[in-house]
């Protein structure tokens, strides 16, 4: 229950231990081929380049900039948590020219301050925006901002290694350019694999390019000749991790069979009845009501209760990882996530029956029970409505 | 029995489906200490600095090549088959300046063209070798090419894909600066990870890069922070591939079990095995006997016969999957490997076997069973010796 990576569905793990067949072996093919299927799906596109990248979310994150940014282009970067932060990092590191679109961490980016972000610059390669910040909890409310870029002829990339599975990502439907995920959140795999879908603006954008992509093993267009092939012909490019590739094969097939509208219902219902718990135990929310990452939750720490003794005591004493703050947050809010598998009924019980518990033993006053009953009758509510 | 993936030994696949814990959880932490420590005893090193990039073989080439080369930078790179040239590719997109010491594919390169490279220019930052060239099965005697780079002050850097696990590689004992591998060959875990080492003087040299290393996944110093600590604390840096950590565990859990001497010596017997046995059928192989890589046999495709059909006869009737020809070797070699889990007698039986059938099948005159009896003879007397 902490930011990721999240529980992994029993199949999924199942499918972890299946043989290892050679990455350019048909069989294995066809299990690409459904991969880049799901995905769509799963983006809510119809983009040909859509693929996983062979690393964890932050190689995706990495992807989509190396294949977009050339050295001089301006990028305007919504900076309101920590991920957004490492977006302007690695922008800087392939020579694009950082323009901040600040906002306060626990808060939603502001259009204004965006809008004003891209007029600063005469032409703007790219904005990009975190969708729900794993370091905040934020869901940032993407149609505006995405109007904004297209209004300056700027790509838009959407972060989405939080919201991807767990909540609404409509590629297509919103005109998101470029937007990268993690497997072991919402999509409920183990971490090592970064699903991608680049739209045709953003693959013209990759082709169009001047210099080579500083960046070979990320290099999209030799990704794709692996991927999708060309003129018929699959070129190897690397050796795919072929079992992670099985993992989110077979935990795509679970998000699909479940259906992504009932999936996002479960995350959001879960999370409504999680917070409600916790703010009947007295605790506070850092995020306003209508900005919530239903996947991942943070909440202030009560004065006076130790945040690492806390966490520690949830881990050793009753199994449950939730994360620490980050950045501001450190030290002063904890971060919760119901993520995929974990946003599930008996884990919030559990968690606030032991945060309860721990907070009790810390001298901190609550009624017995209150969480619990809380989480309860929201869910009832939930699913009576 | 291609080129890699090799079949994952069973223990490694039951790995692969725990439970996934915390990239933070303290006992996650001990697994990475574990997997460091038991890297450096295959590696046969004392570096700190030996951790596992979350990537396949080809993100560890690039791990090494992005934190040693600057703009600018002269990098003698030797050229023998398709992975010198990858790495000259990268080199290339990192601003580094490749001076290509030249060899013929299949043959080993020579020391004299290695000397006369490195005194094109004034001074090397780096000479890059690959030990095991899985495109043609040569394997390169290092510690003459060492001593060169040595003598112009550069680093040397071996790429071990193919050759870590299956033969020697003494990081320390022969003075490689830099080292890297993949998880799939010899070490017997699926692909997914890419072991690299970097000893005190390829670590100084990171250190005192004028630039920020234009790799944000791949950056050693934030690698290191999050693998070995800093001042007693971890820092977070990417979401590890948990899953894929434990198969590496498990995998060289099995090699240090198994011992390394005598798991390089079965990968010896078994290679001269299948050796003996392609030869008792009348096909020539690639490389000259004192440069055979033992965990990847080359060998020529008989005149007359079709290379895809065989592949596919073998793949399709038989299970057995045999690697195509890279570069000048398309569609003239083939590439046989015995590496890891898959360098076993009964594999070495089942290919010869089902090859002899498919070779007749197509009109090719062989003694019937020879080159199972000679594979035989092979094993017999390496036990006996």
């Amino acid at each position: 229950m902490g930011p990721g990576p999240a529980n992994v569905h029993p199949l999924v793990r199942e499918a972890l231990s299946a043989p290892v067949l050679g990455h350019l072996d048909p069989k294995f093919i066809a299990i690409m081929d459904e991969v880049s299927e799901m995905l769509r799906q799963v983006f809510r596109t119809q983009n040909q380049a859509t693929i996983p990248i062979s690393g964890t979310g932050s190689a995706g994150m990495e992807a989509s900039l190396c294949n977009i940014i050339e050295p001089g282009d301006n990028v305007v970067v919504g900076i309101n948590g920590y991920f957004g932060e490492r977006i302007s990092d690695m922008v800087s590191r392939y020579g694009g020219n950082v323009i901040r679109a600040e906002g306060l961490w626990g808060q939603p980016l502001d259009p204004a301050v965006v809008k004003a972000a891209l007029d600063r610059v005469p032409t703007v390669k790219l904005l990009a925006v975190v969708h729900a910040e794993t370091s905040t909890g934020v869901l940032q409310p993407l149609p505006e901002l995405i109007a904004l870029a297209h209004e300056r002829d700027a790509l838009f990339l959407a972060d989405c290694v939080t919201s991807l599975g767990g909540t609404e990502v409509n590629v297509d439907g919103w005109g998101i350019d470029v937007a990268y995920s993690g497997t072991q959140k919402c999509l409920g795999a183990p971490p090592g694999l970064s699903p991608i879908t680049f739209g045709d603006r953003a693959v013209a954008a990759v082709r169009g390019r001047k210099t080579k992509v500083p960046n070979w093993y990320l290099d999209l267009t030799s990704l794709l000749n692996y991927w999708e092939g060309q003129d018929g012909k699959r070129a190897y490019h690397h050796t795919a991790p072929i079992s992670m590739i099985y993992a989110l094969h077979q935990a795509l097939a679970v998000i699909l069979a479940e259906g992504l509208e009932i999936r996002h219902e479960r995350h959001r219902n879960n999370s409504l009845a999680l917070h409600a718990g916790l703010e009947a135990l007295g605790l506070n929310l850092v995020v306003a009501p209508q900005y919530r990452a239903y996947p991942l939750t943070t909440v202030y720490i009560p004065d006076g209760v130790a945040d690492t003794a806390v966490r520690s005591a949830l881990l050793n004493d009753y199994d449950i990882e939730i994360g620490a703050g980050l950045g501001p947050f450190a030290g002063k809010a904890w971060r919760i996530g119901l993520m995929g598998h974990t946003s599930a009924a008996k884990n919030i019980f559990a968690f606030l029956g032991a945060l309860e518990s721990v907070l009790v033993a810390q001298g901190y006053q609550a009624e017995h029970g209150a969480g619990i009953a809380a989480a309860e009758h929201s869910l009832e509510a939930a699913s009576a409505g």
